[in-house]
């Protein structure tokens, strides 16, 4: 019955070598690939701490009812387990049957992981609104990008013609705000003017545009409550229409970030725990949201007199998990690892403070850092973490309190143990910093007036196969960071443009995939071509990475707007563009409401980890093949990397194929692409 | 390390019996004890047509990680279970502990609860929009009861005087659903307008407002996603802020009802199985909202003749669940049956149609469905059941909608089997209708000017012992109606004034507790003195009730303004009137939300089915013990309906004792109760 260990792909994608069985659930022998990572947790052996690496063996074997998705809790007469071979028991007490219980859960889990994006873009829009009206001093928050305000204005329909900045900043914010709490049926503002004209119409035509993000999130949650939806085709689709709620309110955050920090530009940086110093007042920024952090970084240049007087070098702020994207992106801060690693920060034993803000946060942290001085510091209402110190971080009062944060650092570098010091010099050159416009920027090099046709004039005339977008965290069903770099060096050496995001951007960082030039050492001949070209025409100071680092976890949105330019440029929509994504570790909620937005928007998804959907074929088959019928996206599920790899090659083949024929079409009828295909 | 077995209350609602061991959570050998269902599954059995009820038992054993609510799945790096026994098991694979995992799943079933409720609430908004702006023909709904509206347009600071109803009407709906989406901090109107000052200082003084309904959904999904909060405490605080937007929606929903279907007054009418008469077309309405069925009546009255000429003596429509409430609150509809009776409904042979709206609808009643001629309809967006008939219901043409369900349930009329008739001939008079207004009209027939003063002061005299309120689903790890029963009888032996909400008012009314004059057979000495100087001050024309009818499950905001009502003619706050609620059957994620927002309005509240926290000590005691300090209202979990009874009599005997001495001091100096109390 369970379509466990299959993983077909009929007649798109197909390949000749299917994925065996998928990877034996129990723990791999390795935890992990990155060699900082493997020196921490050889210490943590041997100073008997236990890490998630540990923890996670011992939840093995682990619940095969949960892991197929077939486990219902939505009402206090159950829990109902599903087995379809136990004669009554194929069915929960209410009559709901496998499809509908693993459906109701995947889209509870879009459900969080939109509450958590939207969130985060809801705080960011209060913060601007805040600003706009002088409510938050300039010393704390101010609008670092009025040119990309400008053009989020325009673009979102506002007149922006001799309207003073924080006039404008305010209907910007109050539009944002607007995609919250509509009560009509229009579309989400910043949906509906960031896609194609394509995608417009198949959201109204199947009827999954979200009018708010919230109201969104309040319905699926009704819609999937006991004795309600039993479709699981409707269920998938009240999914879908809150997974583009999540669009929206990343959206809404990568933009608004950028106008109050700063659109990213091309930024040379370290990655791994090697970046934590021993010399200096290591301060680690840990969680999702750049309000707090970039404070810190404020703080903690204001007060490096006060380190040196505390007998270290100066404060050093390193960032972890996408936090530590958001400044590396912005501020060039090292980055000290991805989500896996967050524990193993502390155990250099030299990390004299972790600052976290939201998401991805283990409790753990706590454990560990009670056999160390560091000083773990929760920041924001709804995380508190039992045993950590919690100061309230209020925007009217950031700086203040960043200072505050950076001298409880202080005062803990004193407590250090030197015993236990053990930090590692494993680190890594990055170059990051990939805004899409400081993208479109290099591809302007070689064509000023359409960029975008840089790129997909390489693509249609082979020098590469496409471009692919790496999202999504760290799961340890795989060692960290291995399919993560497994199927990005694949991809790479086969000629495909990357870029990422979140811990997957994290783990590229780490390995060396990000340092300037190593696209020469990682890439295909082809892939080296353009890139040579890109590199040499731009005249860049710095080498070009092997993988672009396109932002956090909430970033995903620039890849987006990178397809939809993309599809604009050839005149075609979305589903028709040689594009690709893959989120070989994915973890979070939030990398289930990503996949599943990536996926109506018409993009093949690789997921590397087995989303909870196995217990239903029919909820398997409409996430594998039937959504590529209605959106033209599909999921591509498979933890084998290798036949990842060759798969993700086969979808941008068939797309780069089609779209090579029907250019051919539209030549011998001198016309357009757009007219024929 | 489990707190199971016990539940101990210390210092206050303690009892010298003290629970024993919760009952076994194998099957009960009595499925229920509603007579006409007991006639209807010895039919099922006959026929071989599984039930709920034997879906129960294929069940058992149930998980008792889920339970105890120490199964995480809020990524996908799990499930984790947690075994504190178990060394590395004591965590999930982040660190979460059993305290952070019971206390973020029973959060979630808050959420879950809050956005039946609350989007149910939009609906009836929208609707009543729709109408104020003319975009409804008066055919399909109109507003029946302006003097509501006018008085829900004062109490929320709305101008009436000189405002046409239209236009009142269309203010109140945007003043509801900007309780939906605000984006600022201030408290949703419809909780803030609704409570005792005491409240809303104690609401205030804990964070716990909710400033939109559908923020306060999206947050605590945020709040409860991987690597967000961690401290159980913050996170339960999270969920009573999710709970109280729960009591706005619902607040929202049963006031708009009212003013668009009028406002209920004391109506006689029937209820249980046996109101299904083979001599008509029977309609059953399923699920919760009146905006269909109400209409569904209105076509039945128009196409009798259609019935008779198929021949028919007319269409019967019968209710079950709420929305059987909300017909038989205001238009005298038949209850056929509460929540677990849906299936053996259809089984009676003689149900032509069973039309469904939203929450509760078991998804097996298409598959009961399949073995009769029964049409089962689905009309709403969120609720596919596949396989069943499926018309798009939408208000602007509410009215020809629902003639042509009925018209589809003329057409399954002639296809009946006489061969698989089974009705019975169990029915009970029942007089509901009891709308707080109603209730008041009551009370004023002994004190027209203060009526409630006639409550309290019966209370306070000791002629009754208090008010409760019955609410919650059945359950079907106990006897169906069972502990319903059991304990309402109890209480009113013991003279305590009873009020009912929802299916635990459909096991009453089913049982005969709600027959006109029935309070003479249940009522104690003091209770059938108090209810006999009602009913002959009032003259009312019909009987009174042992337990008052107060309408669906969404209603029990009716009885939130009762307690109130007491506790301003009191002088006091919540947490000092004599009033307790129970959920003895409690099921749906509804009843979890609906318990939350009771408590923290300072309700001791029983309920007699195990939530899933056990796997906590910690989060067991904040709901039954640390919440009393902090509220004022605690959680009384406690399977075993006797000693249910001696501690909700318990709890009113503290209240009314304390009352009572401090009614002594302030007499002594010569001042009010609420001076001293």
């Amino acid at each position: 019955m369970s379509p466990r260990h299959r993983n077909t792909q009929l007649g798109f994608g197909a390949t000749a070598k299917q994925p065996g069985a998928r990877p034996r659930r129990e723990a791999d022998a390795r935890h992990t690939v990155d060699p900082a990572a493997c020196e921490l947790l050889e210490e943590a052996k041997a100073r008997g701490i236990a890490t998630a690496f540990d923890r996670f063996l011992a939840q093995q074997p682990q619940c095969t009812f949960g892991l197929d998705g077939l486990c219902c809790r939505v009402c206090i007469q159950g829990p109902c387990r599903i087995n379809p071979k136990k004669a009554g028991m194929d069915r929960g007490i209410c009559g709901a049957r496998d499809y509908t219980i693993v459906a109701r859960n995947l889209a509870r889990a879009i459900a969080g992981g939109t509450a958590c994006h939207s969130d985060h873009g809801r705080h960011i829009a209060l913060t601007l609104l805040h600003v706009a009206q002088g409510e938050i001093g300039e010393e704390n928050y101010r609008i670092t990008d009025e040119d990309k305000l400008r053009r989020i204005a325009q673009r979102i329909g506002l007149e922006t013609a001799g309207v003073p900045v924080a006039e404008l900043a305010r209907r910007v914010a109050l539009a944002a705000l607007a995609d919250y709490g509509r009560y009509t049926d229009e579309p989400c503002t910043w949906l509906d003017t960031t896609i194609t004209s394509g995608r417009q119409a198949k959201f109204r035509h199947c009827g999954i545009n979200p009018s708010a993000i919230d109201r969104a999130v309040t319905e699926i949650m009704n819609q999937t409550a006991m004795g309600m939806d039993a479709d699981p085709v409707n269920i998938i689709f009240g999914g879908l229409r809150t997974a583009l709620a999540d669009y929206t309110g990343m959206h809404i955050s990568t933009d608004l970030s950028d106008v109050l920090f700063g659109t990213p530009t091309p930024i040379v940086s370290q990655a791994n725990l090697g970046v934590i110093d021993p010399d200096y007042v290591n301060i680690a920024t840990h969680g999702h949201n750049p309000t707090l952090s970039s404070l810190v970084v404020d703080a903690a240049a204001a007060l490096a007199e006060e380190a040196r007087q505390a007998g270290a070098k100066g404060v050093n702020v390193v960032g972890i998990c996408c936090t530590g994207n958001e400044l590396l992106m912005r501020d060039g801060v090292y980055l000290a690892s991805n989500v896996s690693g967050q524990e193993l920060a502390i155990m250099t034993g030299a990390l004299d403070a972790m600052i976290v803000d939201v998401q991805c946060i283990m409790p753990s942290v706590r454990a560990v850092a009670e056999c160390y001085h560091t000083c773990v510091i929760a920041t924001n209402p709804l995380v508190k973490i039992p045993g950590t110190y919690h100061v309230d971080f209020r925007e009217e009062k950031a700086l203040e309190t960043a200072k505050e944060m950076v001298r409880l650092a202080i005062q803990s570098y004193g407590r250090r143990d030197p015993d236990k010091i053990r930090t590692t010099d494993h680190r890594q050159d990055v170059v990051a910093g990939w805004s899409l416009e400081a993208f479109t920027d290099l591809l302007a090099g070689l064509d000023r007036d359409r960029p975008v046709k840089v790129l997909t004039d390489a693509i249609l005339e082979g020098e590469i196969r496409g471009v692919a977008l790496f999202a999504g965290c760290n799961n340890l069903k795989v060692a960290q960071d291995s399919s993560h770099l497994a199927i990005l060096k694949g991809l790479l050496a086969n000629d495909v443009f990357v870029v990422a995001t979140g811990c997957s951007a994290g783990a590229a960082a780490k390995a060396g995939l990000m340092a300037p030039g190593s696209f020469e050492q990682f890439g295909g001949e082809g892939l080296k071509r353009f890139l040579g070209r890109l590199r040499d025409a731009a005249g860049t100071k710095y080498g070009l990475p092997a993988v672009f680092h396109f932002g956090s976890c909430v970033d995903n949105t620039r890849a987006a707007d990178l397809w939809t330019a993309m599809a604009r440029e050839l005149g075609v929509d979305v589903p028709k563009v040689p594009f690709v994504a893959s989120a070989p570790e994915a973890m979070h909620e939030k990398a289930v409401s990503i996949g599943s937005w990536v996926v109506a928007m018409g993009i093949p998804t690789h997921v590397g980890v087995m989303p909870h959907i196995e217990g239903s074929e029919l909820v398997y088959g409409v996430g594998t093949q039937v959504a590529h019928d209605v959106y033209g996206g599909y999921f591509i599920l498979d933890p084998n990397p290798e036949s990842a790899v060759a798969r993700l090659l086969d979808a941008l083949e068939y797309r780069v194929w089609k779209l090579r024929v029907h250019r051919k079409a539209a030549e011998r009828f001198g016309t357009t692409l757009s007219t024929v295909y």
